[in-house]
């Protein structure tokens, strides 16, 4: 297999709101795009949908070279055969139906180059669930993406058992080629990024059942802070540099009071020493004051960034309201 | 009362890192403030801490006027009484100690003049137990910020059952006007805030113990999905976008799923419908498709804010180690 981005071609199977980000995705890195869709009427509309969206990209200030580059490395396939037949990796974009993402793969591990990484967008059937009968099942992996794929860099590896660990690599080093941040973790339903928010959105639910708070109340509480932190730093890196000694002294000190909070009886103690071990081999304590003045900057940064687009936003309107009087 | 901020003396009990953010919020805005804590250490050091922060601040452009003029609005006070005497609204941040505070806003209560709110950074003790037995209970209110307070914009007011509406909206008056972002709520333990992210971080504690993510996968995919989404969008913002038809839509096609990852039977059905008003009253149905497009236009900034900051991080770090070679 060629090194060369150029000759390394994906499939997208599925052209949705998530097939069209997938390409943008691997289209801007530099590869060659195949775009296959059952729907003759959603594949024929994607070169138009990625052309909109890749111009706003482009506008956003994130493209390196002409939109109409990366447009030219899109073609549509007319069959799954030909979409499939020279891919490396395939990307699956159907929706959550367990036969018929079965039937889907079966149909993939049978016309793709028996070298090409077959990947799922699945958001919630496993790989297990979906591959576990296919003779190529070695090279099957859920690759779950947040929405829009092009715009949040965040994508979970979710190998099954019988995954080959060689497949888990070239899937995380191409999509880190793409810029985008591959997190392997263990199969469970939701995976990890659903399952936060879950958690999150069903304790909120519950205050605004309970007439604590309305539904603006906890967007504006969230947006306004644990949101600001979570995104640059993660839940664990936040908490970490709100106690002295670190995360195993906020346990320590926080870690009961939360728990309670959560209605649980405490946190797990494993999961403590882990989490305190992987933020030591990140940060040493004696270097946390100088992590707490960059998350600082970073905050003020951020907060500039954010005044500055609701301005542009306010006098988008403004323009919007102006040109609509008579 | 004068309308003038210059005339509206805000006193800070308490000058660690709570309290010193919120003198900052207060003096940026115009206020006088004047400075007390009973360690005089913590007080002598309080000036060269606020200039440090101030500095920072100003680097990152977020300051309208020379530091030294926000600085010159500080007043360091030798007894509490004199730090409240003229105060119109004092900000109180000791640590989370039931007597200690009770003891606290006792004394406040009888050296503040009359009509002064009497707030409380508290981050768990509710104005119920804390002030129910003073006769000035009535101007007592939980003001609960974000840590640090000049960073996240983010403030639960959380009046008891007996604290004077006008109160509360004095409050919230008084910190709009200091560009935060006054979020009313009932009283429960742990307030939103905080309850949010212990559902959060319960789960993810939960998955590092089982094994399917380690602390740095979480932390990960936190910052590349969901906190990229909430730092300008709240959670139900961002459902309401993810089904054609808003909120109730994304309730019906995907709560059950959520429920269940969340341990819990269902979403709760009244919570559904007021939260599915409360998005329709901001953003009718059929400008959506327009919401959207305002969402990945602020996504793709947001991409960009954070790249450059990342490369402004790691030039950083590299001219540091060019420095420190021999």
């Amino acid at each position: 297999m060629s090194s060369k981005l150029q000759d390394q071609t994906i499939a997208i199977i599925g052209c949705g709101f998530v097939g069209l980000g997938w390409a943008i995705v691997f289209a801007r890195a530099g590869h060659p795009v195949t775009l296959y869709d059952p729907d003759t009427a959603v594949l024929d509309c994607a070169h138009a949908r990625l052309a909109t969206s890749l111009q706003e990209y482009a506008a956003a200030g994130l493209l390196d070279e002409p939109v109409a580059h990366i447009l030219g490395r899109f073609t549509a396939a007319p069959t799954l055969q030909e979409a499939v037949a020279h891919a490396v990796y395939v990307q699956e974009n159907s929706p959550e139906l367990l036969e018929l993402k079965q039937d889907l793969f079966s149909r993939l591990d049978a016309c793709a180059p028996p070298t090409a990484v077959l990947a799922s967008s699945s958001s919630g059937l496993t790989c297990t669930d979906v591959c576990g009968r296919l003779s190529g099942r070695h090279r099957c992996i859920v690759v779950h993406p947040a929405n829009p794929p092009h715009l949040l860099p965040a994508v979970e590896l979710v190998p099954a058992a019988f995954t080959d660990p060689a497949v888990v690599e070239r899937a995380s080093d191409l999509l880190k080629r793409a810029n985008m941040v591959p997190v392997a973790i263990g199969e469970i339903d939701g995976f990890v990024m659903n399952r936060l928010q879950a958690a999150l959105v069903q304790e909120a639910l519950e205050l605004v059942e309970a007439g604590i708070a309305d539904a603006d109340a906890v967007d504006a509480v969230v947006r306004g802070s644990l949101g600001l932190r979570w995104s640059f730093m993660g839940p664990f890196e936040t908490m970490d540099l709100n106690a002295p000694g670190g995360f195993g002294d906020y346990a320590e000190r926080y870690g009961p009071g939360f728990a309670r909070l959560a209605g649980a009886e405490s946190w797990p103690q494993d999961a403590i020493a882990r989490v305190d071990s992987a933020m030591r081999a990140q940060t040493p304590l004696d270097a946390l004051d100088e992590k707490r003045a960059w998350r600082d900057r970073r905050l003020a940064a951020l907060s500039l960034h954010h005044r500055n687009a609701e301005a542009a936003d306010r006098s988008k309107e403004n323009l919007l309201r102006a040109s609509a009087k008579p």
